[in-house]
């Protein structure tokens, strides 16, 4: 193969589970592509920062980045339709998106950027927390009550950052802490299904 | 292949989830085996009605036959230490083996034999829901509050027989009706999971 | 569980890759059965041997026990109508069967019972390597010309096999050595076979 | 969503295999990055055509454009040592970079950028096939003998595409057609394999 495919092939291998193979044939289908599809691709590219921002209340997607004055809320929380009460901590956007999509909460969310996981060096200031503390004490101070549901992910990492944050907020005055329910999913059979989720079925049997 | 070698096959492959091939397997596996081997198979199929049998009460697999009086109960009704307050509902027998294999549920048991589902023909009174009913009907005379732990699959003919059971005993009284929680399975990824899934998270949250 | 059941249990994890799990579901369906299919078999597993024998000359299943005159071949070495002047080996019945199945090969056929696997101990006199040499020997004498179509399986264990017969009968007057041709499958993509199969897909080539 | 994120998403999803899902991915992984790398990844790609071509001669990814005099050929068609008198054809460059890994073919390639799929429109117009034929005959005037060995994949498309090539070559001087190997993979099971792939395995058997 030769060096500049190489090299482009090595730059597509920085995205998220693309290996050697799916990056060449990238590299490879673009070359097909209408020149003006390669203009506003790497322009996009380039222009990210500048195009896409994050929401400095909840660390969503937002608009065009937040000027000083910090306006440019993402699109949830610059709903004052959606409940002021509650909000679901997750771990990434996707995870929002996901919650979203269900159209079955109108809360608020909070992203915190990944999991506790000190394998990885991942440590609690490494994770939006401060924010989402100063957040809830806002939301108590405004609604009395407040809903945080944890919705990080049931794995290893998402647990203990789970039991972190119970941890951090299980005192706070008027803020109710739960978390998404655990137990046999849709489809699932009860034959098959691992003993630890059982245990969790049974746990959060209502 | 020969006419007895096809029809013996034909037999094995009665066993659930067995095609041709596989039964064509069992055979040849068999005619390696030590005649004492096959002697022992073919007797104990043979006589399974007398040396297994189903517990009266709960329908679990039971020691030999009950007799008359009803005696020979299966190993966990026959344990007065199991809380004598809780009946969980499953559809098979290895539904009931998973949730004992966690050790972590020490009431009672109830097998239904089966789900409704109309399209396969299987109604109500094909189920062991009458003999639920009466059962629970005993339980609440000795011990005035039982809860009914409904267990069935979280797929359509079970979601049917739970609809079915919630409205048969809700307003029995002294019963409470739970049903195990739903939600997230260990080791998923909130990213990938299903709407109805999700859906089913936010409800059960704790 | 009780010990009846667990027994049982038991006898029919010796089935080739039963657990526990499904040799449990076999117990339990076949309760639900009639009397008289367990009755039908269990004969059939006890009179095994008496119903169903290997032929005589290539292994393969054959009709009732040969007679000391070892009458009573399988229905293809019975066959005249077949290539007496092919013959082509292979490791278990159920490899001729998916070769018989295609129709396509009208020689005859060798059973080894198996392949060289010096882990497990399956050596080259564990198999039938000697009557098929003797066969091969008087297969020679009546056809002058006999192809030896090798069919153990592309797997260690098979190549091993393919080795020692290839060694075995390279220099045997009259007998030309054949091995099924090894190369893409059908479906495959070139993109994503790996390296020994593209390698002997060159070789293979014609 | 904000129309920016979404719309930014909707340009990766133009990669092929790259659902709405994976293409969000891409897009969060990239605003984690410093800033040279969203530049360097952008610039490649707008300058994809400038940076990378395809060879003149075989279609394979090449150096920087080719000059009119046609130079910049790929690395194979530029090394002298690659056998003159063999020229294997594939669908695709990724096709040949899975060959050129093996490191046992030391021939040419053809790229015909696809295969015959009226379904999709893809006619032998739409190939490089005109390509393919002068270059035969161009390397039969100096080779006198040339072997074109067809590597286009075992599935409808590329067995049509096998059936035209065989059909336009077979009856002109000099040059002897073959077809990679069909049949077993490694590692496969006879028993499991499917009868075309048994039936080539008969037919590629030596």
């Amino acid at each position: 193969m030769n060096p500049n495919f190489k090299r482009i092939v090595k730059l597509f291998q920085k995205l998220p589970g693309v290996g050697p193979r799916q990056a060449a044939r990238f590299v490879l289908a673009l070359m097909e592509k209408p020149d003006a599809e390669l203009q506003d691709l790497g322009k996009a590219i380039q222009n990210l920062r500048k195009e896409i921002s994050f929401c400095p209340d909840c660390f969503n997607i937002s608009d065009p980045p937040a000027d000083e004055a910090g306006n440019h809320l993402c699109m949830v929380c610059s709903n004052s339709k959606r409940d002021q009460g509650k909000i679901l901590v997750v771990e990434k956007v996707t995870d929002l998106d996901s919650v979203e999509k269900t159209g079955l909460y109108n809360g608020l969310y909070h992203v915190l950027g990944g999991a506790i996981n000190p394998l990885d060096g991942a440590m609690p200031d490494n994770l939006k927390i401060k924010e989402l503390a100063s957040r809830v004490g806002d939301m108590v101070k405004k609604n009395n009550q407040v809903e945080l549901i944890i919705a990080t992910n049931p794995n290893t990492p998402g647990e203990t950052t789970s039991l972190y944050l119970k941890d951090l907020f299980q005192n706070k005055k008027g803020v109710s802490i739960t978390r998404l329910g655990r137990g046999l999913a849709s489809g699932s059979n009860l034959e098959y299904t691992d003993e630890l989720t059982l245990k969790h079925a049974l746990e959060y049997r209502k």
